[in-house]
Formats: structure tokens, C-alpha cells, sequence
């Protein structure tokens, strides 16, 4: 797209490849019902024509029922003990998996011993081995893993990848990227929250949002990083066993640096630029669901801001999801694309510990 | 000053002390007549209340002479040997320095010796040690030495470490900044002009434009780097022997890290960014003198543009300097100040080499 079709079509669904009503829809389970679930997930998942929300699964069968009972689609709540028993799996067609992230390999075995397709949160687990072995579990089952990467679906993201592979900035030179959030204050001010729980999460900031500009970095490249370094850092008691904060550069081939920064506890901020050899673009706000997005262009002498209708991110995310799954395009988050994140962030830590520069596996 | 104080007064020339009628103007001997000299230096010097262009020092008499009788204020031409001579020195009061970067020590040796104070353009020399040896000679002749840290008095900028200072962000957490230019296309396309020249520059982009970055991180924090890493590369064939881009990292106090960019081959901007626990404060665009000025603001659930009226940067500078020298305050941007800078990339050098976090001196 160039940039006057951007303006016209700026939240065109372009992945979409099946007409909603030449399909049914994809029925899910979904596996972990917190606050994220409730607000975003089964919104987007109620609003959909191409998903339903069939099965709710949580430690709590009461909590599950009551929250099916409320939601549009859904037609029951069932625990987790009996998700991993079968129950109702002639209700489901994939499980959309949004538990802390040590737990995501033991219901994508569970979904691959089902024959149910996979939708997973990100990070893919809590560290690069359990994300390979889910990846292989996965494939071994014969079933479909997409990690839930909501940027590349992010209208605002896209355009600007649009925009990077028409070369419309040139040669990309460099990224920065940033997202941050008071955690504690702002999202759930819960000290014993899973995010701050080291064998529960795998990472702090890093794993959980640091993960944005990196992603998004290597998706508006089109590449993967071939080294990092960084530092981690935190101030407050409550992230005494997980990064608050980090600090971390990538080197992408032919020399493109990303410069990212994440925080559990700096006001809220996210954007993504890349500058190139002739112009720049930048998506701000760009990882947050509540805020309207902006595309920021610059090129010669002139520069040029586009606002875009707000879109709901999840329903795009699960709408692409579907679209794939009864469709014959491939899915572009993959479980190899996932595990690069792993390795990376991975690779992160060690630099931190190490003062240095390390080479991504 | 508060946000309502700055929009109002977003320009103000608080570092004021000296009424400009109750002192005799600064008369200037200005070494160095390149295009920045002409374009911007002779012009603010022009307009200046508080200072004059009384005598232009050129390789060529003729060069010289010709452009000081157009020059409104200028008294003569004359050579780089005769200012070393000590010609016309009852012309001038200081000496403004706007030579290759190499050849800065000789003339603030020259200057010390004659009594005249100077404002020496950044960074202050080609290496650390020259550096230092620049700031002992003029310490030595009892002349006053400023570095020409031209955002030190940029409103925009000043605004900016207001808002940091009154605690408006909350505690700093992260600066990233960038600047950027295609140097032989919009600047200069002479590939042997003394940028690119390893001995007269001393460094590439970050000599000549990441210091901004830098520089104007140290002095949104009013804090000085304590450890840095980064890595440099160079595209085009006329940055053989310095760095065309460099993409850096800076540890401040309180690990307050700063990410800053800089390529004399990327599309032209410029930004400066201060995210902390509250709020975030922004300059974009920054650096250039030719566009104009925004203070981006964010905190709570609120955003804000301000709009500066642009000022002319070098006279803001120039008329800074002046007011130090006929009143009793101190110059901010000392011998000491610059050679922070100077350390600190030299350290960023040495760790592009080594891949290493290295600690600055």
C-alpha cells in the first residue's frame, strides 16, 4: 500500500482469505478466565462471526459456569482437571490458551492429544525448552499453533510494515521501541500476581511486555535478530524475583540496531519507529488496546500524521486465527516464529548477567 | 515553571541575569568560516544585542575580508597565522571556534595567551586527552571556556528539564534519543570535507550529531553516564575511516538508562524522549535549527503538544554565553561538562570494538 491508500483503507483486513459466511465459525476453549479474558478476550470473542467462545475452563467449575452463563456463545464452564480429561472437547474446535505462561505446555499437550488447534499467549512458555517442546508437541498432535502476537493484526502496525516493505523509508537503519505501564497500579495491584512469580512467568517486563517492540520490531523488518544486550533493573520490593524494568538492543542483519525499552513502573507509553536512508515511520500509541492508534510518517521535507479508527486488536487477532484455520493460507506467528522471542529475550538475560553482547541461537 | 507556566511562557530567557543595555556587546573573533559559520553563526551574531562579529579569522585574507565587509558588525578579515600573531586582538573580547575539531586546542591556546575568553564549538577536540589539555590551557590563561552546547539553551530543551526537574515524570527511568541526517545529500556532498577526516574529526556520527543525544540526555537528567555500550557501521564508502551511524546505550545514576541513535546516512530526525514512573516528556522534532520545536507531554490518563515559537538557536547560545561573561554567573557548559562527553564517547568506541559494557572514566 502506498501512503494515499493507507489513508483510504488504513484498517483494510487484508489476511482475510474466507468469506465468514462460507465457513463455520471456529468454536473455542478457552483456558484461564482472568482479567485479561473477561475484558478482552471474550468481548472480542462475542463480537466475532468467524469464533464462539464455547467452553470457559477454570480451576473453579462455578466460576467457569457463571462466566459462561454471561457470555454470548459460550455453552459451558468445565475445570481445567477435566479440559485435560476431554470433557466437552466435541464442543470446541481450538483452545485459546491465556494462563501464566509455565502453564501453557501442559494444555497445548492436552489440545495436540485432543486434535484442537492452538491459539497461544505470548511468550510462548516461561523459557526456550518448554517452547520448543510445545512447539514439537504441537506438530506431533497434526494440529495448528499461532502464537497470539495481537501486533501483527494491529492495523496501525500493518500499514507501517506496508509502508518499510514498499520502501518507502529507504534502507531501514535502526528501531526504537518502547512500552511501559505501572503494573501495580494500573493492571492489578495483586503482589502475588503470576507476572511477578519467576516459575510461574519465566521473565518480568521483559517476558511480558519488552516482548512488543521486539516482536513488532522484527515483524515491520521482516528479520530476526542476530544478537542482544541489555540490562534489567527493579525498584520495587514486589519484582524482587522478576525484571521491572529493562533496557535491551538488538542487531538485526545488515547491521539495523533495535533500541527497546520496557517497564512494569514508568507511565504508561508504547510506540515502535523505524527510520531508514529516506523517511520514517512510527506507530505511537502503538501496544496499548485503549488508546486510539496514530501512524506517524516523514519523508523529503514533509511529515504527515494518519489517525486511524480504534479497532478491537483481539477480535482482529481471532479473526486472522479463524481465517487460517479454514482457509489455506499459512499462519504467519508459528511456533518457530515464537521461539526466536524465546531465545532472544534468553539471550537478553545473559547479556544483562554478563555485561556483554550475545549472539541469538 | 509548571505546564500551564510553560505554554505561556515557553521561550522565556530564564538564565537571564545581565540587562544587555547595562554592559558593553561581546565582540567576537570567529575562527572558521565554514557554512555553519555563515549560516547560522554570522547571522545570530548579526542580530545579537549582546554581541558583535568584529574580526573573521580564515585561512584566506581575502575570504575573510570580503565576507567581513558584509557582515554587519564585522571590522576585518584576517588570517588563522595573524590571529595567532595577535593581530586585531584590541578587536575582540572572546573567541567563538568553529574549526575542524583537531584544531581546536591551537586556537584556545591562543586565545588563553591573549586574555580572550572562548566558546568552542563541540565537541571540545578530537580525542579526550586533547580535550583535557584544551581545558587546562584556558583554566591556565584565566579565560573562561564555554562548549557549544546549543540545547542547553533551546527552550524546547530547557522546558523539558523543567518539567523533569519539578518532578512531572516522577522518577526518571529511560531517555531514548536520535538524531539523523544524510550528510552528503542535504549538508554537504564533498566526500573530503573534514567530517569524514579520522584526524581532523576524531569520530563520525557520534562525534559530530550522537553527541546530541548524549549531551542532552546528561543534561534532561542533570546527571552524567556511568557505564555505555553501542556499535558503529558505516554503509557508504565515504565513511572508511569514521562511523556513519551509531546506535549507543548510556547507564546514568539510578539505572536510568538512555538509547540513543545517530547516522549521518538515515532520513533527518531528531527527538529526545524522558520516560519516568508518572509521566513522559518529549522534544521532537529536537536537534535541527530549522524546524520547529514541540514539547510532547503525557501524564496520567492525559497527552499534550506544546508548539514553541523557534527561536534562533545560535543566538540564544551566543547571547548566553555573553550574559556569563558581563555578569557573575557561572557558564554551565564548562571545560569540565564537555569532557564528560568526550570520555564517554571514547568509551562508546571502545566498546563498539569489544562488544562489552564499558565503564566511563
Amino acid at each position: 500500500m502506498d501512503l494515499s491508500a493507507i489513508v483510504e483503507e488504513s484498517c483494510a483486513r487484508d489476511w482475510e482469505t474466507v468469506e465468514p459466511s462460507a465457513v463455520e465459525p471456529v468454536r473455542f476453549a478457552v483456558i484461564g478466565l482472568g482479567w485479561f479474558t473477561k475484558g478482552r478476550a471474550l468481548p472480542a470473542l462475542e463480537a466475532s462471526e468467524r469464533c464462539r467462545p464455547s467452553v470457559l475452563v477454570s480451576s473453579d467449575r462455578e466460576k467457569a459456569s457463571d462466566l459462561a452463563a454471561e457470555t454470548a456463545g459460550a455453552e459451558r464452564g468445565i475445570t481445567y482437571e477435566e479440559f485435560h480429561d476431554g470433557d466437552e472437547s466435541d464442543a470446541y474446535d481450538a483452545a485459546y490458551i491465556v494462563t501464566p505462561n509455565a502453564l501453557h505446555l501442559e494444555y497445548v499437550e492436552t489440545a495436540a492429544e485432543l486434535g484442537k488447534d492452538v491459539l497461544c499467549e505470548k511468550p510462548m512458555e516461561r523459557d526456550s525448552d518448554r517452547a520448543a517442546e510445545l512447539r514439537d508437541v504441537a506438530a506431533e498432535g497434526g494440529v495448528e499453533l499461532m502464537v497470539a502476537y495481537r501486533m501483527h493484526t494491529e492495523p496501525a502496525v500493518r500499514r507501517a510494515r506496508d509502508l518499510v516493505a514498499s520502501g518507502y523509508v529507504g534502507e531501514p537503519m535502526s528501531v526504537t521501541g518502547d512500552m511501559s505501564q505501572r503494573l501495580l497500579e494500573r493492571i492489578d495491584p495483586d503482589p502475588d500476581q503470576w507476572r511477578l512469580d519467576e516459575w510461574l512467568a519465566g521473565g518480568g517486563a521483559l517476558f511480558d511486555i519488552g516482548l512488543y517492540p521486539l516482536n513488532t520490531a522484527r515483524f515491520l523488518l521482516d528479520a530476526d535478530p542476530v544478537a542482544v544486550t541489555g540490562n534489567v533493573s527493579s525498584t520495587h520490593d514486589a519484582f524482587d524475583d522478576v525484571d521491572e524494568t529493562v533496557a535491551f538492543s538488538a542487531e538485526f542483519p545488515h547491521e539495523v540496531y533495535a533500541q527497546c525499552y520496557a517497564s512494569h513502573n514508568a507511565r504508561q507509553s508504547s510506540g515502535i519507529t523505524v527510520t531508514g536512508t529516506e523517511g520514517q515511520v512510527r506507530v505511537e500509541p502503538a501496544f496499548f488496546q485503549d488508546q486510539p492508534r496514530k501512524l506517524h510518517v516523514s519523508r523529503g521535507d514533509g511529515r504527515a500524521t494518519v489517525e486511524l479508527e480504534k479497532v478491537d486488536q483481539m477480535l482482529e487477532e481471532f479473526d486472522y486465527f479463524a481465517d487460517r484455520l479454514r482457509g489455506d493460507a499459512p499462519l504467519y506467528p508459528d511456533g518457530d516464529h515464537g521461539l526466536v522471542d524465546m531465545h532472544a529475550m534468553e539471550a537478553i538475560y545473559e547479556a544483562a548477567e554478563s555485561d556483554r553482547w550475545v549472539t541469538v541461537e
